[in-house]
């Protein structure tokens, strides 16, 4: 027996800005597992920026997706068939196989997802991927020390709010920007910053930098690029760590945008700039859950999250992430979660 | 009973290329010292790209030089009266009280010389700051593992030149760039790198440097900025890190100068960009000089040096600093040495 699962494939790479042209909608027979093998029915599933690279026919660290092929990702869904020892029918599952309803895959790839620790789908932010960068990215490659000054951009967003609060958290001062009034309050009094910036309505950015951190910037944390890194470096004290984590400005770039013109001072000011992955730092997972376990009973933990419904509206859902409409973790319902 | 010095006043804080009118040579009356004070004649003083960014009026990691004092920076002298028990008479001595002829110091910030380590002007150079930097850079910012593929920009400077010879000795596939034929053959010929690139003639830089890596690079020594570090980082390896020593390029720039249009790779290939000073590794000179006694009487660690004769030429020395004049570490000989 087998069954009828929509899925999202890409009909052709974006140029600039990706379009619902860019994707179509198909249907796949999806054939029973085999021994060893399950079949999963996806819940949730999670769009991010860093999609826009895989799109792109390039070398890179993940291969770039296919023409005519389904879109990957990550999603959570449940056992509906198990031939594999591993997992047991009901089983909720996180996998890399998003951007479709059903599933057919080895024990490989897998993991499972306990739903006492929160929501499922926050197994997809706070949680997951995204929790994780935010956490690797802060703790070891922007080696935060309790109480220093820290610059998140994109803070509303589902990476950027984990540092936020982890930040918080380790007794910080911390300053973040956002593309919204409702985003900056948000972060403020939610997320509980010291001081939000409105970076589309500030004027002047590297100003408004400046003005929020008296005492300079320890940390920084990039998501952005352009004028929001040239603002941090500028104002980033001797031995500083910027932890580069995307930059979202220049993902559906045409042309490659100048880099900032003040690189310079990372000489004077022993800067240290560093790019990073999540996938190189899964050793991590264990302190990670440690600490959101302490932090998300304890309120302090809060996160956003912007859901569209159906399958078919995954591609509105990841075009939607350039254009600062959503608000938090950005998730497409996929199916029904039978325990909810 | 006083010595008259002549020494080099800043006259005008430079506006992009320094010139010779920014510069005064003026005379001092040099009082005899007081208790625990030496009196010091200068033979060797040096000039250094890091000196522009002194002669802006910024804010930085060393003060600003003020117009009309006299310049400073490191020079190698005899004491000819002390008055400290630290010093006598005859001895050698490094100090940070260069672009003059004679000075009074305390002990404080002075260190005494062994010329039978090498010729004293070496303390300028291979042996000196400039040699601590290329080893700091290369081993502590670089994280250097024997083997790796280094790539170092203005690979003849005095810096450059240190760098590449201490990858050799660890094994690595070295390439450098330079600005002249004469350079190039030097650093394949004397000091034994793998290839080099003469940036002003190869064309495009890019295809030249990617040429020279088909293995891509894992170091990069910055010395230059601008096309340089844009095409390292397009073929850095995962991993790889860049020491950001300096950006000469930029030193004499009016206006500022956009960055790398390729930061995001950062992102992706995880590299790491850190900016350092030399005086925050002096805890590494202990070793430095253990590798270097190994090095240079097995003749593995070659230099180059220009020499301007006479004080009045400091100025002179420091500007061919900018187009490429000097050959290896440049040296103002402002005394005899009683000893050659």
């Amino acid at each position: 027996m087998s069954v009828t699962s929509k899925e999202i494939r890409l009909a052709a790479r974006p140029v600039g800005m990706p379009k619902e042209s860019d994707f179509e909608v198909a249907e796949a027979t999806i054939a029973d597992p085999k021994d060893g093998e399950v079949l999963v029915r996806n819940i949730w599933m999670s769009v991010d920026p860093y999609m826009r690279g895989r799109m792109m026919d390039r070398e890179s660290y993940v291969p770039p997706f296919q023409i005519g092929k389904p879109l990957e990702g990550g999603a959570i869904g449940q056992v509906v068939k198990s031939k594999s020892d591993k997992f047991k029918e009901g089983d909720y599952v996180n996998s890399m196989l998003g951007w479709r309803e059903y599933f057919v895959s080895g024990a490989d790839g897998l993991t499972k997802v306990d739903p006492n620790m929160g929501p499922i789908e926050a197994f997809l932010g706070v949680l997951g991927m995204p929790g994780l960068t935010a956490y690797a990215g802060l703790m070891r490659v922007g080696e935060l020390k309790d109480g220093e000054n820290v610059f998140v951009s994109a803070a509303s967003g589902a990476v950027g709010s984990v540092v936020c609060q982890l930040a918080k958290a380790h007794g910080c001062y911390v300053v973040g920007s956002a593309g919204s009034d409702d985003k900056c309050e948000w972060l403020e009094k939610e997320a509980g910053i010291d001081k939000a910036i409105n970076y589309k309505t500030c004027g002047d950015l590297d100003a408004a930098v400046k003005a929020a951190f008296p005492k300079g910037i320890d940390v920084y944390f990039e998501n952005v690029g352009g004028a929001h890194l040239q603002a941090a470096i500028n104002y980033m004290n001797p031995f500083a760590r910027a932890a580069l984590c995307g930059m979202i400005e220049q993902y559906n770039a045409t042309e490659p945008a100048p880099g900032p013109n003040n690189l310079i001072m990372a000489v004077g000011k022993s800067l240290k700039l560093q790019g990073f992955i999540v996938s190189n730092h899964f050793d991590l997972l264990p302190d990670f859950y440690a600490e959101m376990s302490k932090l998300i009973p304890a309120g302090k933990m809060k996160w956003q999250q912007t859901v569209e419904e159906g399958i078919e509206n995954a591609p509105k859902a990841f075009l939607n992430l350039f254009t600062g409409k959503n608000f938090g973790k950005m998730l497409v319902k996929v199916g029904n979660d039978p325990a909810v």
